[in-house]
C-alpha cells in the first residue's frame, strides 16, 4: 500500500489556490493514502472568530470537500487533511477523510493555545475509518502531545494515523518515534512549512513532515520548508502484532489493574 | 535541591562488592535523592530461579538494604535501587527506597522478556514517597514504554521519577525526552553498563544514564559504558506547574470524555 504527504505553505484564505497547489504537487502521481496539513484549505493564522467565520465551511456544502472526493475517485485515494468546519453556530478545527463519496470528519479535540478563542473543541467519537483493508486512525497536530489520544486510536485497532499539523514548536516529529515504539502503529505525519504573519502575530510552521514505522523507524521525511509530494510502499498489517519479543506484548502486558488514568 | 544518579558494571552475583562498588564512587560526596541501577546488588542475567531465589533478599533481612539505611542518615540522603526481592514463595524484580529507616518497596509491574521466567508481576500500588517537600515516584526499566506508568505516577502527584534501569535497547534514552515533555516532570534514569555473560547468553548494557527536566531539557548524561556519580541542582517545584502557555493545561486539558483506555 502506498502512502504519501503533501507538505506546503497555504496562502492565508484563498482555499482554491491552496486546493490547486495541492493538485499541482501532486501532478499525475497518487498514493492509496495521502495526507494534507491541518487547515491546509485556509492558513492558520486567522484574526478573529468573524474571519474565521466566513473562512469555514459546512462539510455538505464545502466546494473543497467536494473537490477532494472527485480527485479521491478518479485517483483511487484516500484523502485526508485539514480545514475549518462550519456546523449550526459552531466552528471546529476539523480534518476531512474522504473515499470516494464516503467521508469521515474529525473535530480538533486538543485545542493549542489562541485556538480556543477561535474553535469550539471536538466532541467526536474515537475518529477511525474502516475501508475493510485498513483502519485509519485521525489525529490533529497538538493531540499528539497527549499519550493517551494515540494510545484510544491504537487499542481500537488503527493500523495508521494520519496526523494533520501546523506545527510551531520543535518537539513533535523525535516524539512520534515514541508514539510508534510504544504503539507499534504506522504514523503519517503532514506539517505545513511557511509562515502566517497576520494583526500583528507571526508563525513560522516547522515542516520537516514524516512517515514513522512501527518500531520507531523514520522511513520517509522531508525539509523544513520545502513543498513537496512524497510517498513510500508500507505493509499496515504490521501494525498488528504488538509483540516485542516472544514474551511482551505491548496491550496485553498493560497492568490496567495499576493505572490511575 | 540536589539529585543524581550513579552509572556502574555490577558484579555478577557479589552485592558486597557492588555495595562498596556504589560507597566507592560516591566517595565523600552526596545528594539529596541518589538513583542506583536496576538489580545493582546482583547483576541480571540468573542462570535459572534456583540462582536467583539464593541471590534474593527479604527486605526484612537484607544486608544491602541496613546498609543503604545507615549511609542514608549519615548522608541524609534518599537512595533508590534495585534489587531481587523474596517474599514468600515469590521473588519480585523490585526496587528499594529508603530515608533513613523508612522503606518504600516498588515491585515492577512490566516485566521484559525472559524475567517472566523468574520473577513475578508486581502488585504494588502506584509508588509515590512523599516526605513533605518532594514526592517521588518509582519505576523500573521496562516501565517506561507504557505511557499509562509514568502518566499515572504524574497524576497522582510525582514531582520526579526516579527509574532505575537494565536497558539493553537504544531507545529509552530518547523517549525520556517525550515523557518529560507530555507530562512535565523530572526524570532520572540511572541505567548500568558492562556485560553480563552467562548461561550461554550475552547482556550489553547501554548506560547514558541522563536526568530530564519538565519540557525535556536533558540537563545531565553521562556515556555509555563509564561508572560514575553524577549530580545537578533542581527545582522539583517546577514539575508542579503543567501549564505550558497561558491556555493549555497538560492535565486539565485531557480529554477523559474521548480517551478509551
Amino acid at each position: 500500500m502506498e502512502v504519501g504527504f503533501i507538505q506546503f505553505a497555504p496562502k492565508f484564505g484563498n482555499s482554491e489556490y491552496n486546493t490547486q497547489k495541492v493538485l499541482h504537487l501532486l501532478g499525475t502521481d497518487r498514493a492509496d493514502i495521502i495526507v494534507l496539513p491541518e487547515l491546509f484549505t485556509t492558513g492558520y493564522l486567522f484574526k478573529n472568530r468573524e474571519e474565521l467565520e466566513r473562512l469555514s465551511e459546512n462539510v455538505n456544502y464545502s466546494v473543497t470537500i467536494s473537490k477532494f472526493k472527485e480527485l479521491s475517485k478518479e485517483k483511487n485515494t484516500i484523502f485526508i487533511g485539514g480545514f475549518p468546519e462550519k456546523s449550526g453556530d459552531n466552528i471546529y478545527n476539523s480534518q476531512f477523510l474522504v473515499d470516494g463519496d464516503k467521508i469521515l470528519i474529525y473535530r480538533k479535540n486538543h485545542l493549542f493555545y489562541e485556538e480556543k478563542k477561535l474553535f469550539e473543541k471536538g466532541n467526536s467519537n474515537l475518529p477511525i475509518y474502516n475501508n475493510g483493508i485498513v483502519k485509519i486512525g485521525l489525529m490533529i497536530c497538538f493531540d499528539w502531545i497527549f499519550p493517551e489520544m494515540m494510545r484510544s486510536l491504537a487499542l481500537a485497532g488503527a493500523d495508521i494515523i494520519c496526523h494533520s499539523a501546523n506545527l510551531v514548536m520543535p518537539y513533535c516529529q523525535d516524539a512520534m518515534i515514541t508514539r510508534a515504539i510504544e504503539n507499534r502503529i504506522y504514523i503519517i505525519t503532514a506539517n505545513r512549512v511557511g509562515k502566517d504573519e497576520r494583526g500583528g502575530k507571526s508563525y513560522q510552521f516547522t515542516g520537516r513532515s514524516q512517515i514513522v514505522a512501527p518500531g520507531g523507524d523514520i522511513i520517509l521525511s522531508t525539509g523544513k520548508d520545502n513543498e513537496t509530494f512524497l510517498k513510500i510502499d508500507i505493509d499496515p498489517k504490521k501494525s498488528r502484532d504488538k509483540n516485542i519479543n516472544n514474551s511482551n506484548n505491548l496491550f496485553k502486558d498493560r497492568r490496567t489493574d495499576i493505572y490511575k488514568l
